[in-house]
């Protein structure tokens, strides 16, 4: 189970070339904090964003995206409504999307939230170890992270300083990343956007979950080389994701 | 028609410097996205920025404006409402306001209340090729848009690889800008809200928004000197705005 | 009144070394235009921010955070309720708080709020000139301020080109900080974020906000050193405050 994937990084930038060629659009309901950055993320690498929650607009962004990404920050009654609507939208139209449940772990009512969305069966939930456990109710270790994905029929993509990728048969980790992404709002959030990105051009989930974190990774390190903070950090970061180039993912990649 | 304008450059070299003395207000009802971008834009400029949405302050701000832009982004009910206000507002002060439709095209809902904006004659419309033929219905040749803009009695910015400014009688092309534009988000949001600033030091709109797309072009060419990618740009832009000479603009201004 | 203070810069420095040790939680009800910024401000100097204002979450958030922070731009409906709902949280779990009423002389129905949450005693209210002036109804003179933080039993964080610091016996000036902080948005609201951070820290609230305004004003002096543009700087601030040794707000304090 957590055997070496040789193919992994292979397949990691394989995907990384496709997602530059084929530029696939994703709506993003995201917190106010995050629409900037993640935008610029999506731009960067190549994507294209969309980022309305009006109710009577959401379905048909949904409908001419690739993918959907549903970010619970600043959850608001808008939020909420919004969330429900495109997470119907992308269920009826097959497109895959991206749970991202940030700070369940701070709010009793986002985390009861979280729960009717995790019923929904997202493509990939993204989350740290404190917000895996508001949700799930317990500590996310190896072999319960995959029965969690198996039973919700769900790919886990659990992030920190060591991310790990679930779904339920496979768990792999992935070491690639810098400190400083830690020091930049909206890095995770955008991180998630980028996620959807990568589901809309490859249909295998787990595959495509796996390959995202480790290209975001590999990006976060060439930024990281030269930054002397966080603010010089969050431009290089779009800079490394507009010329990383597929063959940086294959050396780079540090998967097991 | 398309005959050269050889006094364009040095009136957008000579509006750039007034703009900057007069440090004119614009009050932006935009998107979420794009709100920290578009105020920066205008600070770098000199102009002052201001956001509110609130149905109870829109009206003061207006007032104590010197431009409006109307932007819809994110089009929810709160800026619907404020959108009508706001206009309103401007209307009754005689202040010169700028719409830009974005993405219309994604969003029919959308496309029909920017026809309802667009018969309150703003007075200047600055939008892309797809989002024209969104709001008006056909595809935006050279013609048909100084026709458009005659029975509107507006001033049409479109904007693309090659910007068109056209009224009922003018249509000039600027071939100014650096395409790393394209992939930072709000980029085209706040070049609608410079344009606004430029719009309260020059009465006349069409030379006003030709001007202000000349100038915006301008400092992209000079961002783009050095940039490595979007994230580097994006600072560079806000630089080249900030340290911008009348005398850059003369020099590069590519308008016919 | 004004007699040299010697020892403001090594409480100054002492207070920031303890900032990033202890990391505090700021929860902050503020404007959508400043969010990102703001958090990037709070998480460079090393606290940890939260933003949301929906109803039925920021309670939860207010009381698991160590300082709040209510800034009233973009003042809708909902971050009226929100800045109500956490005010109470906040003096309910005797956390301190700051006010920071952005723009009240653009708005009169925002200049009545700021009133009503002044009389609910802020730890500590951070305005400019024209801001005092439309919530306190007369100019903000030396003996004026401190007899109006005596009356209102709060301090009064004064800023400008030159900042001052008022409690209702002690009345300080503060002349760190660079020309460019006034050309990029939020800048002040994040200020503001950053005198909550300290607050969290240090209980005695005249000398948390006089360090506050030390620390980030010198954190602006060390960003301006080398840069171009509002852009550059917007960067370089959070990469100085990301390094700031506490030795470098002992050596550049002016504070008297």
């Amino acid at each position: 189970m957590r055997a070496p994937q040789p193919d992994l990084p292979f397949i990691a930038a394989d995907l990384w070339g496709r997602l530059r060629e084929r530029r696939p659009r994703v709506h993003c309901i995201t917190n106010t904090v995050a629409q900037a950055f993640t935008a610029n993320v999506l731009l960067a690498a190549g994507a294209v964003p969309s980022m309305t929650i009006a109710p009577d607009e959401v379905g048909a962004f949904v409908k001419s995206a690739d993918a959907l990404l549903i970010n619970l920050g600043t959850l608001d009654a808008n939020r909420r409504k919004a969330s429900d609507l495109a997470v119907t939208a992308a269920l009826d139209e097959g497109r895959p999307w991206v749970l991202d449940p940030v700070l369940v772990d701070r709010s009793p009512s986002r985390a009861r939230f979280a729960r009717t969305i995790v019923e929904r069966q997202p493509t990939t939930v993204r989350l740290n170890r404190a917000e895996f456990k508001a949700v799930a109710g317990f500590e996310p270790e190896g072999g319960a992270l995959m029965g969690y994905a198996l039973e919700r029929q769900t790919v886990i993509a659990l992030t920190g300083a060591i991310d790990f990728v679930a779904d339920g048969g496979r768990l792999v980790t992935v070491e690639n990343g810098h400190p400083l992404m830690g020091r930049i709002t909206a890095m995770g959030c955008a991180g998630s956007a980028l996620l959807a990105a990568f589901l809309a051009i490859e249909a295998e989930p787990w595959l495509a979950s796996t390959a995202a974190l480790i290209a975001f990774g590999v990006a976060g390190e060439v930024a990281g080389r030269d930054a002397k903070g966080p603010g010089g950090f969050a431009v290089a970061m779009l800079d490394a994701l507009y010329a990383l180039e597929p063959a940086t993912i294959t050396e780079r990649a540090k998967v097991q």
